[in-house]
């Protein structure tokens, strides 16, 4: 269940006058700012956005760039944007990285269902003249190349049907590569990167009830380099969403020199979705709540721009 | 353009009771079906074929099927489906043979556009309740499944625009790759699967000026085994489709016994969009007609439907 908590009614032209008016003059309102975006959903954003366009002749994401500076900044707008431009400006973003963050990457597209991987493909060719797979395959090589462009590339059956028989048969050649340490076979890129996530899951439970242990195990006993962590990754994000992402919060909240990214990546991109979940999660993990530990470590306008997202506790 | 001669108006309901009258009782009235279906575009067939649906609570393509044999059920019931279940049925048959008719996938995926494929997913998810790429992936392997999986996965960039220096420095490493007989490098693939088709052409027109030979010639000196037909295929479809296509058709004309289905899949694929000058590139390479060849070397229902199709001489 989602977290945010969208206003029953708003005007998108009130909105939108508002939101010039905290921009006006020096200084900017950011309190006001706030207390608009976010408690506006999707929808509302959209014609927030386009009330903006029409009555300013400006970009709403533009305008709130060159008001705002930091974390902050890169919060609002990212929250502001479509979901899927947001997700394929986070694509983007993560593989002009001196090294791409591979765990961006398929934590975006491992975790969006097909329609939704869709979207962020026809925005990346909106944005970038480009598609998605062409960047990532030529930002890329060897093996995780391999693993990137296939999980990216396949329009996944996202039906409930799965067969119970090729579970098993590839619950079995699974664990054939796991136990010869082959985890870069195309076998086991094959099966993770076409089928679908109910067939998957089916694969990982008989996995898991046959050989006594998860897929994850199997692999994390070896050397983690760069491949082995972007396999697990996959696998965790496609087997549990939630838990993966739950992760995601806690890993970034321990090290916010290195993974403030990843916390209001994970909270912006959650909260009108399963961020409920999510934090039921942390809290189990972690003998404290995300709101907490967000409320202790982050400051200023963006700790209450995270708070608001993060809903009541 | 398209050489179909599609009625200005007709009525669906008209059509679906003149069909049913056709189908009645004993003997099936197959110069009426003719008259019908092969004059109307693939709205107007969808418009008929929910009609049939809505009166008779049968599915026009069922009934077809009942009435009909051979080569002219095939082709009726081919051209009256939506293009993307025909296409989708079309790789699932050629997926399902001993050895699967890669040229006929290539064919497929390599000359729709991007959102033409999309359709042709979505319309295999809902027919097989998988996805494509995961029955081309389970039932190839080797270089035949790097190649068919990347080039039916990407959801291609198919804007105008498309980077000079990219096509001057891939035209260069596909040249390197062709001299040194690497076919089935990596690269190779992924410059073919992933670039858009504008970029492609680009890249293969700096590498003949550059190098003084096509693309394709380059491979042709090798021994032409599976992996370098269906390379050879993917390029020809994606740097001049019209061509490629002419050449099928020649080729089936010349070899009916295994040919045929070739023959109609082209003229039904193609006959709403560039049949016209796929028929001109055939005149040129053929010194006859395509419609003389048809009217001598076919019979029957099946000639009679074919010549409907290819229209106007």
């Amino acid at each position: 269940m989602a977290s945010l908590l969208a206003a029953k009614d708003s005007s998108p032209i009130e909105d939108a006058e508002a939101i010039m008016r905290a921009c006006k003059g020096f200084g900017t309102d950011e309190t006001m700012l706030v207390s608009i975006l976010a408690h506006r959903n999707e929808a509302q954003r959209k014609l927030v956005r386009l009330a903006y366009k029409e009555i300013y002749h400006q970009d709403l994401i533009e305008q709130l760039k060159s008001e705002l500076s930091g974390n902050f900044e890169r919060a609002v707008c990212h929250w502001t944007m479509d979901p899927a431009e947001r997700d394929a400006t986070l694509i983007n973003e993560a593989l002009k990285k001196a090294t791409p963050d591979y765990k961006v990457i398929i934590e975006i597209v491992c975790t969006r269902n097909s329609e939704e991987l869709l979207g962020v493909k026809r925005s990346y060719h909106s944005l970038y003249k480009h598609c998605l797979e062409e960047d990532v395959a030529s930002q890329t090589s060897g093996d995780i190349r391999k693993l990137l462009v296939a999980v990216i590339s396949t329009y996944r059956y996202g039906g409930d049907e799965f067969d119970e028989n090729v579970a098993h048969s590839e619950a079995n050649i699974l664990h054939q590569l796991v136990e010869k340490k082959a985890f870069n076979d195309d076998e086991m890129i094959r099966i993770l990167s076409t089928r679908s996530k109910k067939q998957l899951c089916a694969t990982f439970n008989i996995f898991k009830d046959l050989y006594g242990t998860t897929i994850t195990k199997g692999l994390s006993g070896s050397p983690i380099d760069e491949y082995n962590g972007a396999l697990r990754t996959t696998i965790r994000c496609i087997n549990n969403t939630q838990r993966y992402l739950a992760k995601v919060l806690c890993h970034a909240l321990n090290d916010l020199v290195n993974e403030e990214d990843a916390l209001s990546r994970v909270i912006i991109t959650r909260a009108e979705k399963d961020l409920k979940e999510i934090k039921d999660l942390f809290v189990k993990r972690n003998n404290a709540t995300i709101h907490d530990t967000v409320a202790r470590k982050t400051w200023g306008n963006y700790k209450t721009f995270l708070l608001e997202l993060l809903g009541d506790e």
